[in-house]
């Protein structure tokens, strides 16, 4: 895509660096802005430097927070022994929009990817480990996403906490509720048949 | 959407602003920022903010360009009786990349559209009749969307021009090279029926 100003290749090459941006849509977010007051800009940019200059993290959890202690890990209300283990503070959103968990959780700002450069030192893995050590957790859920990079990093923590006594548990991969299972692929068919839980169980959630 | 952090929720929704993107995409596109080198937030501000600062468009079409001329109007080897009229920048891209067309092109900025206030005078049509006046153009041609903000805005700018003496035309509207007739919506396959075309000159496109 050859462009007419060289100020606008930049803009818009900056902008298709975002996740799911591609030049065309980058073309059209740049033009609209052109199009709009300076002070939708400024605003924009402003925000975004901001935030990435001062940027927080709960000193517990590791979750995005204004606060030194973010408000989950200050509610006293919630079930402090037991800690789900998420990626990133979507996650938090997800399971916290369910209202079906009331514990605390541990955001590890990402996944073991060796294809990506991450490693386990990238992550919040450690004051993970410290923080089961030094608390009175009972159990650990994991919840990340059940791929290969997801299982790997259950798998690197499970290894650190198995000699501490606590229980571990993953959220449990099936069938989505509501889907035909024709169009179930076969990985999650087989292990959900494996896996098979009791009917009264099922019956519920 | 509630937020853990008022920092996110302010770059959330100033990235929300943007079209097409809406708050899960923002925050998506926000976390993505938050987890690279400062330097690509950095880059990505400030080419928005030079861009917006600096932009500049060329004196004779109004299409965005870093010189006072852009390159298409400078280029002699274009036929400069001929002026093909756009809402923006996007539109003179797609009619270059099909290289049907050697003429010069007038780029007005949008179109004539009440119910998002723009008017008439927020476009580059006074500067359109201006440059027909005082050059040999011998032909206008249309080619806005075809919608009714399309349409108006053609009409405005016609009724202005009709005694000048020029050639206006606007671009064909009917069924899509390739597409099937059954899928064609209703006014575009009854307007291909009252404005069908000799067949010889349709084996020439």
């Amino acid at each position: 895509m050859e462009l007419s100003s060289k100020l606008l290749e930049r803009a818009v090459d900056e902008m298709s660096q975002l996740p799911g941006i591609g030049k065309r849509t980058a073309l059209r977010l740049v033009l609209h802005l052109l199009r709009q007051p300076k002070s939708q800009t400024y605003r924009l940019t402003e925000a975004l430097t901001t935030i990435k200059d001062q940027i927080k993290f709960c000193n517990t959890c590791f979750n995005i927070s204004d606060a030194e202690i973010c408000n989950i890990c200050n509610n006293v209300h919630r079930n402090d022994k037991m800690i789900c283990v998420v990626e990133d503070m979507r996650d938090v959103m997800a399971i916290e929009s369910t209202s079906s968990y009331r514990g605390l959780y541990h955001v590890l700002g990402g996944k073991i990817s060796p294809m990506d450069g991450i490693g386990p030192n990238d992550l919040n893995i450690e004051a993970l480990v410290l923080r089961i050590r030094e608390s009175q957790i009972e159990e650990l859920i994991f919840a990340l996403s059940p791929t290969m990079e997801g299982d790997t990093t259950n798998f690197y923590i499970f290894k650190q906490i198995q000699d501490l006594g606590i229980k571990a548990s993953t959220i449990a991969r099936g069938i989505a509720v509501g889907n035909e299972l024709e169009y179930a692929d076969e990985v999650t068919l087989g292990r959900s048949i494996v896996n098979r839980i009791p009917f009264e169980i099922s019956l519920k959630s």
